[in-house]
């Protein structure tokens, strides 16, 4: 992602987690992991791992540049890094490098380590966006707000409600990206997948190496068969998906003629032709990463069709795309949580849209009112030709029902806004989430 | 999907688990859960109830041609189907119809309904398939076939692991379908979400309901915040990629220059131009049906986008793309079932081809030979300059080494193919396959 | 499509134009032009290409429902069908079925003849609504509403500019459908596409068959070069495009706090929570066809990766891919007519919302008279000052101006909204449309 | 695109072409263009316009760190340009700048310029890989090689006519995107369509801007009516769809077991644990850079979805989506071109292939050959019989032939490899070939 868009498309630490200089430290980290675990196997001599692990740890020691220009080469970074870290090291502690390894290991359990890294940045802002929807929900459990169905004013919620509904969804996305962030496994086969270069340790090698990096061991590789991307892919979608449905509600209310709420970022929002204009530009800029992520998912699906035991361009399109994927995704998290932060609810504004609004509830309490004596469809359809009787005249539906001698019209029009048990629901999605946030700290 | 392409298509039994008629029964299925459910609390009586289910079960009694008339004018088939539920009833049973519902909870609620009978379908030809693999794999448990990287010959391996690997993607994609369906929740929120026509027993009803249907329980209804849409939009992307990797291993291996696999089907794969061709149509139609996938998919994402209460359009965008992609799945799983159940592998073929290609594997013992004394990086680039050489000169590679007296060539070449831990680790997949099996049975 | 969702998704002549019925004919036609093609070039008997011709036009006459049940073995229907209709012909016709054709040959000339008479329908209903668009655009011209840039008010223009607006995309969309199918081209290579069973004329046959069938001739097959395609996924994701841009404005205008357009349709958008509701149902519509179209658009880009002389799967997963997006945007089109059609612009309250909101335009106007005085950038942010005071203090802007000395308020007031040249725009466009409209006529 | 996976989906001028660099270029561009074209509408003076130019053709004198700062705060980068551009040329010839615009205006535009010149740079790898295909089919015209269909060996072709179809879809795809380049249309309506702010002439003017950019005029703006990015969208996604298939077909025939092209890139395609192996890196590359298209293509689509007169998110999401649409397909022109441009075909190896295939085609000559006697259907189950019956028995299908007496045997065998009409469609491939670049030199 360019500077020039960066501040809009490559926001927060998830993009910082998948950096150039953050590959080479993960490339470097499987490969110190490996030579660790390779030592306490007796494959390699303690000495030589605790060398490769110190080159490893200081990557400004290997001449990255050369890796950079012949990565293309090569077909992917490997090799070479392999190649200059042997450099590195000494002729004695090159044989702990890369031992019985392909590039695809390497280089997948890298990926796996970057996307982990990236999650928790991606968790963080999450959390933050989970923190301010949790803090509205509360402030504003009861204050009413319309509800809308298919854009229209329907009957009336809570702002809490709403609220408590964002927060079911961010607590939902950071379950699953938490739940796919604990099954990550490690990757480890040799070229073929058969461990042969691996002097007949490899299983225990592939096990050590995955306790060393705190990733899932697994029965055997998964060079071409990519359940833990497919994994990756479906939860930054749905993360993606939460973050952009919350975000169009925040643009929607914050339309002019709604001004329900308002994003309180000082400085943003300027237009260069309208200087009165005042964007929501945090829940804009979080609806545009969100965005991005659909079709970034569908290419990491097809790309699960992956050829013998390893893929010829399959594979390669991933590395672009899953980490696209998670700066868009991080990007989007970043701005959501600041949208919600400064987020600033009208509850008077809310209020009186409901108020003058009533007409509609009323119908909803007009058909309820009748289906006694008419039965539920006939009541249906009074409560319908006296709403449209009333748009047609231009009168309030009071006016209308009132001229009805079977209806009560002061017994319905004194009750206020029925919110029905939405104080209850946002009390039950609050404690799930005191309940999630008490056991990830 | 249309009869003429529908044995392609729309095969196996998750087609039929997403028909209109399956629709209907699954509809109103829910509509009678409801109902018993508010019986159960009180809310209606007993036998309005037991009418209720009654009618539900024998949809011939409704005016189903009448519902499919007014569907596209309602914006969806609730409406009319539950006049016409309430019509069937009778005006006493009718109060127990839609108690507190609108129709955006009978119509998610039934749709999870039927995903969830689609899945146990796709699971069915998941489960033949795993079982093909299973036995393919231990019956070639050490079996060397060649393994290929980038699509070329790298390293011996044994068709063992490969089906095992299928065998390993196959049980990762069940395990997650499970997942996604035992985490499926009811949907019931009533017009606004606020359950307010619930007579204020909305979250009790909703946990009843939950309960009568073997679904998950929710906090607050989830009518725009499609978590449980996207979870099994990336289960079932990620089932086709599984499906779609195993096929194209099949269709790669089936090349007339290969000739590894071949499909046992008598009937199939004639062409019309040439008649001595015997194409793997099973592999080949499992692909056409996984390839369909990756854009269904990120329609699902992309509808994630909802606004308000209820949207004007993502919501329903769900209903054909979901269906269309548990069917092409279910498609997908069913043809690959067949293809492995009836693959035909050729051992000796997959033998001989090891055997005239061990010069690839020289190289490799090569480089291994002569790390010792040449260190890691000079012994590549020496066993590359040799393969170089043999290539050039039309000669053997051990033709070529032969003329080295610093590797002894008969210890190099007496070894057979080296396929190192392949079968251990057939051994663990099979045993972690076993212990699924038993654990789902 | 099922019928239960058939009255959204299936709607419009384009799903007829796809149906197996369609298909057969279509199938037929091309076996039938390709028998007097081959006539005319003296490979077979005129007697035999008439009798070809003749059953060929009455599918009734064949045994179908053996193709149906045959195609999934053979891979695709052509093969059973070429059977069928060489049984049906007798023995001596038969040699005029088929001639040196390939399945592909067939299916793809047939789907191509699909694809053009399902875009007559779907052009159909975008000159349907072109047309109100453009009855739209004429009879508002001058009326004012307010513009709306990132869901704020903005400074105002014309409803006749934005239906003009929606005027352009419609009728850029009829023109490049136009473009692709003009360019639509014939298929016929034989088996690896080189015309060897076409008894040396098969260059001179394929020139002819894309005479009879009205289509583009071209230089070589292009079995596994798929631009015909693309060029359709292209030219129809557009359309899609087109239709929900418009559908998301008339679902935003249509709210109910902006009530600028209501949908006519009498018996549509009921509610059955709601009776009092009124949702834009056509509008609706068109935006969840709209949706589907983007991911099978990606499925078909994505197909065209296909190997060597024919695809194993890409090709297949085209049929129900580009037939589904033909349907779904054929329907989006027919609801987008309807709603265009039935559109009920209310520009009273369009009027009113732009004189309640000359605020916004006053900060403007207050920006450009500051200009000359203090600088553009000063006098931009004097007037952003001015516009934060006065929704800070809840004022309207006009008192906070009336407190500067260097400015004259009145005179800023006393202009009406001011549209620019929206009108003469709103002309251009019409007048685009008058050429498009006598140019296809 | 990092540096680290630069060098494979970063390849190419069309990276360069979209750099943060190129967006400022592009971005002062449009400034400076439109402050000429208001001084030759005398709207501003020709000083200051001169003045605005001068600055605009030197970006080092505004302070681009600042606006990368502000960017992202004001929505997109135009604002904060502008105001730098106002400080950085005077307060006098501040009123050049930006006359009448908005930033959308700005924005657009300059990224069809970059578009524009991205697709130059595309096209100049296409045109290369092109040569190189055109190349190959004339050196190339009468050499047999196996077709293949459904990846098995069906009928001899030459490799001249694969050639040919590759060069077909080259030119095809090169006219597309020539046919887009040249209908870009200017982006200038001001902020709500109107062009309010450009004193009257807005009309004249944006005329004026086109003619000056070399872009067409539109008869109103199209800030939501996204027709021209899904042009550019399509005709880039059918590119990739191009490079792609003929990536494959590259990889398919590089296979050890086909081994009938390799590609000569020296430096290439080493493994890090197989030192032996010579990967087709270039075409592995290009195909893994057109994978990535679909998706991307899919976003835009679905990004056409724009909201009243300028989109809340989705115009945003276009621009990091068409810009790596950009590069990625400019990295995959440039990997193909490199592949084909040192491809080396093994003609022997492709005849020797054909030799010993045969026996497939025997069997079509057989159908052919019985056809009078027996009728098609029965003749083309006598050859399928007779292959069966030469798998089944392993002997070659000429001794099965043989043993009838029916069939003359030697008169079938006799024929060499009949490629029909493979040379004639090579040559007017060609001659299409030849037009298109003589046209466009």
């Amino acid at each position: 992602m360019s500077g020039l868009f960066g501040g809009t498309f490559a926001r927060g630490g998830a993009t910082a987690a998948v950096s150039d200089a953050a590959w080479f430290r993960a490339l470097l980290e499987v490969e110190a992991a490996l030579a660790r675990s390779a030592a306490r196997l007796g494959l390699v001599s303690e000495t030589a791992a605790a060398t490769v692990t110190t080159v490893c740890a200081d990557p400004a020691r290997l001449d990255l540049a050369t890796v950079v220009a012949r990565a293309a080469d090569a077909g992917n970074p490997v090799p070479p890094l392999v190649r200059a870290l042997q450099e590195a090291v000494g002729e004695d502690a090159a044989r702990a490098v890369h031992v019985g390894a392909t590039s695809q290991d390497i280089l997948d359990t890298a990926l796996l380590l970057l996307a982990r890294n990236a999650i928790a940045a991606i968790d963080a802002d999450l959390a933050g966006a989970a923190g301010a929807a949790a803090r509205l929900a509360g402030v504003h459990r009861d204050d009413v707000v319309m509800g809308r169905t298919l854009m229209q004013q329907a009957l009336p919620t809570t702002f809490g409600l709403k609220a408590a509904g964002w927060l079911a969804g961010l607590d939902g996305a950071r379950l699953r990206l938490a739940e796919v962030v604990a099954s990550l496994p490690v990757q480890y086969g040799g070229a073929a997948g058969t461990l042969v270069a691996s002097s007949g340790s490899g299983v225990a090698l592939r096990s050590a190496l995955a306790t060393e990096l705190g990733l899932a061991d697994t029965a055997a590789p998964w060079h071409t068969m990519r359940l833990p991307i497919a994994d990756l892919a479906g939860a930054l979608g749905a993360t993606a998906g939460v973050l952009g449905t919350i975000a169009v509600d925040v643009v929607l209310m914050a339309q002019t003629e709604v001004a329900e709420v308002s994003e309180s970022g000082e400085s943003r929002g300027g237009s260069s032709a309208m200087p009165h204009k005042r964007n929501p530009v945090a829940a804009i800029s979080a609806r545009a990463c969100a965005r991005r992520a659909p079709g970034l998912v569908a290419t990491l699906f097809a790309a699960m069709e992956q050829e013998h035991e390893r893929a010829a361009g399959a594979w390669h399109s991933e590395w672009p795309t899953l980490t696209d994927l998670l700066s868009t995704v991080g990007s989007a998290a970043s701005w959501l949580a600041e949208s919600l932060a400064g987020l600033r609810p009208d509850v008077d504004r809310m209020a009186a849209t409901v108020a003058s609004a009533r007409d509609p509830e009323l119908a909803g309490a007009l058909a309820e009112a009748l289906t006694p004596t008419l039965g539920r469809g006939a009541a249906h359809d009074a409560a319908a030709d006296a709403s449209r009787e009333a748009v047609a005249s231009g009168r309030p539906l009071r006016e209308v029902l009132a001229e009805r001698t079977d209806v009560d019209v002061h017994t319905l029009l004194a009750a206020g806004p029925d919110v029905g048990e939405a104080g209850a629901q946002v009390d039950a999605v609050l404690a799930d989430h005191r309940r999630l946030t008490e056991g990830t700290q």
